[in-house]
């Protein structure tokens, strides 16, 4: 099978999974003390040139739920779009586990706008009310579209003016960096971030994300955070050796690359195809589609989609090749033609 | 290193990662809807000869905690041995969690008493005190003893008289299967069993652990409480896949039986040392020892070692072999002779 | 002091006082096992014509939140207007303690409307998401609506059809009531209702609470989640007579009717005043008004006002008289005239 | 009925009762803002010579529970008594509202020992372990021993001395303080205490519990914590103004004197009674009595009981006479002569 239907579906890219057993020789120390993850931790603070404190998990999930559990008392909240992943694909694991409140708002284009945020800020001090304390966007957003580093950058000043953390959901960063041609330093680190959820499983890896915060005060009990969410891994090198690959020579950005250069490959074929209407333009490596009604069940019997509100969404991969976007084109024309 | 501090110290076991790399071909459906996630569950049904629930989860402490969360309410407590490692050695994650309560009571040779467990039933339908709901036991026990078949049957029996749970703490359950020279079904189904932390990761996995429910009533909402446990992965088959070859040709036992015997064999070569006292006789792959307390510091430098109360734990693995074990017999004697 | 802030800046009505003096004699068993908390059940039971399950509490916060979170598993949600007390003035109380999530969206007049309840039905059955559980409203709502009863009912029965529970938080049930000139059964009983928070702080009591539940099924474990919501109170007699007093003789509609009138008159006195805009028909003992922006400061410094968004909300309560609204009246007629 | 089952089987003392009445008089902010919660406060920092916090709650779970969760983290631990109410009569509201767990060591004579703390110091700073934060101890313990004020100093200095917070569950304080003929500034203040659960509801008062913290560097966030904890009333000044009444004129002594004195009585008269033992010498106002089996159904017919182990408790309160005890003695006195 070659699916869109998302990023996950693909397995892990060769130079990562040689990676994972070149470290599979001796004993090592458990739970992260072992020397890949020390040499993986290097390797983050190279690309991001700040002192950052890492803890390695191994769902998106548990970055998002984990990290932010371990800056907030259960009283303060987090803001962010109605269509964050925290909010809409994670069953309630934040809620659950953090015991705190998010306060969505309506999204514009898949993101967050100051006067959205800027309501919150008169609950401040007011003991009937969640106390906002974090501003958490994703890049890519989960519609796809990309933060410039200078609306980053606006919303982290915000965040600071404010007495707020601003947290990255990146989960698909990779795809925008690549977007943007800019480094994760220059998004991130420069921007102001204080916590990312640095993601690789979508972009290559098997299950390697990473936790990463950029201010020690935050992250001081973040081990503890870890712990309590059951993500502490025994044999950690297995995770932290994954980035070490991912990292070096850019293999994430050749990976990030080929997934967006295939969606842009995709986006010009389906745009030839009469009925086929692209419902935005494509920034990264997600897109979305409607499809005549009489079409979704024949092409669904071929290829696994996701469909919301009409809306279908395709996702290209690392290992995503013109073969099978040629290949799904022709299955679409196929049944277009009947 | 060659180390004896925990039987995750190891890597791989060849056959598992060989196992992994064979199913990262092609694209697959995320979240556990793949082929090696059906075979993997069709190869636990069998091996424990019933139509149980299978979720596969990452590391033990989110075996225990996402399973007896998924079957208590939070006015619903479990009674455990103090020693229990849900109870000292996973942070307080279960309390987090379910919001529900650990009744722990001393520990005899590090297994749970029906007389101790007896005193909760006069709780039952007092809403000032926990509603004891299961029993919880650990197989091999956290002090490296096993319970036998009978005495598991006992404690099952005695749970489901009173309307409670028993669950079964399995990290080291291949261990005690091999102690004891019965199979998973004997231990397990045939006791009555209603849950099960079906451990993999010490026994040569990388990381795999299944939450294995054989009563369905219990189970019916796992997978939302797995999700919300943050443990549900997306590209699922290389934690399934890895039960696969564990439970083909046995290669559980082969492991299992290596660790057993290297802990016999270093257990006979430590006897041989004089000032080395062994805590309690063996049963599977753990051992306590007293030793000089002179001879720590330099022990510590080659070894590194975990130690209470006086007491230093050695543990053998699947990977142990002789040659370690001499090895490490040859660096005590050193120090011994100092 | 004279307040229009809130229905809680009353006393408590002299019956009720009371009922409570009277109950302060000889020794009661405790937590509820008293007489007087007898008679308010059967009372309760008499005037809602079913045999309802009952708990006293001290607050609304915890009659909202103790009793959704007795009949919800963390994965489960309650959808909600975005100005549902427990959504927004309740500080995250309901996630803290329930760890389950509220799923809110935009209000109609304050209230909820099937449309948007209806998009959340996809996400039944899908591990990835909050289940959704309870339909949650306010009656009166949180802006001094009221719902009619054929409201209600069409709510409840989409409710059931869907296997979702309805619940009514019901702080100002009695202004409803006296609104829509219907009994409590006729609004609540016979309209399908699962579970009413059935508020009596803000019209004459001290502080009485009352979590009722209309289905056995939901709450037969409500008692050990009050005494984990910190709410079982020892002295349970002085909480439940308040009850009996409240119910006896109609005092609550005599009380709310007051209110009600007493609001009816303050906007026929308002609305003689230039200057002074109304911001919607009042339909029960809120009402909501803009002034030129000069008068707020002047106003406040003798009457302490709530304002949100430009509006100042107007609240009148059991014991507010004609005079206390003449003066009021005056009050801003003079600054008016500055 | 006349019971000596629990001090919360009374009423409400007469001059508490009339500082409610007296504060029923025009309208009052809410939620703790009127001129009785400022004066309470007032007093209560008199009687403690400290400007110290104060949270006004209706439970004594609810002062244990919002207090503790208020200076903890989620991995933080308490450590207490195996009999500490927080333990064992609260259903788990503590491990429920906190997410953290409690350290729960054997108790002697129903104290807490530093040797059995000590231990606990060995987790601190690892991530497996929950971090031990707080040792809580009961005044007067649950089985009615008194801890005197240097046992208090040496545990609140080795408290500090290792960097954790002494907490004091004070639902009897009045009894201890009494019978160690010493204020409450010298059992609390003066020992170093951070954080006080000053109960007087099982002293006279009707529902009235204050969380009183002596640092307030640990509750700067407990406002929120308690509005979390639904706990914030908004008819506030009927909890407080009772603490004005029970504070003025040492209303407190007077109440506990008599309660420990009739406590003597009873005592004595007890012995006089063949067959009647007296498990241990009594220091407050709770007495543990061994009778033959035989008596117990009879005298429970005519008193409710609380049994456990085959001690029967018995509690005198504020208003116990000597009638009371005569008859309940001229009781037990029939039953043995049958």
């Amino acid at each position: 099978m070659r699916s869109f239907l998302s990023d996950n579906n693909s397995g892990v890219h060769s130079k990562i999974f040689k990676a994972m057993e070149e470290c599979n020789v001796d004993h090592q120390l458990p739970y992260g003390q072992d020397i890949y993850t020390e040499k993986a931790v290097e390797k983050i603070r190279e690309v991001f040139e700040k002192d950052v404190d890492v803890y390695f998990v191994t769902t998106g999930t548990a970055a998002n739920v984990v990290g932010l559990s371990g800056l907030l008392r259960p009283f303060e909240g987090v803001i962010c779009a109605d269509t964050a992943h925290i909010n809409v694909d994670e069953c309630g694991a934040f809620e659950r586990f953090s015991g705190s409140k998010l306060l969505y708002v309506p999204n514009k284009d898949g993101k967050l706008c100051i006067e959205d945020i800027e309501k919150f800020l008169n609950s401040l001090g007011d003991e009937h009310q969640t106390q906002p304390k974090v501003i958490s966007i994703a890049q890519c957003t989960e519609i796809g579209t990309v933060y410039t580093v200078d609306e980053i950058k606006r919303l982290a000043d915000f965040a600071h003016e404010n007495n707020l953390y601003i947290h990255v959901d990146g989960a698909r960063i990779a795809n925008a960096a690549v977007s943007l041609d800019r480094s994760f330093k220059e998004i991130i680190t420069d921007t102001g971030v204080d916590l990312l959820s640095f993601g690789g499983t979508k972009n290559g890896m098997m299950m390697g994300e990473a936790i990463i915060s950029f201010n020690p005060e935050i992250s001081k009990n973040f081990k503890f955070v870890r712990k309590q969410g059951m993500q502490l891994v025994s044999k950690m090198r297995f995770v932290s050796s994954q980035f070490i690959a991912y990292l070096e020579d850019d293999l994430w950005r050749e990976n990030a690359e080929n997934a967006n250069s295939m969606a842009k490959y995709l986006e010009g074929k389906l745009k030839e195809i009469n009925g086929v209407k692209l419902c935005r333009d494509i920034e990264a490596n997600i897109l979305f589609i409607n499809i005549p009604t009489k079409w979704v069940e024949p092409l669904e019997e071929i290829y696994p989609l996701y469909e919301e509100d009409g809306e279908i969404r395709l996702v290209t991969s690392f290992d995503t090749t013109k073969e099978d976007i040629d290949k799904f084109i022709d299955t679409i024309k196929e049944i277009a033609s009947i």
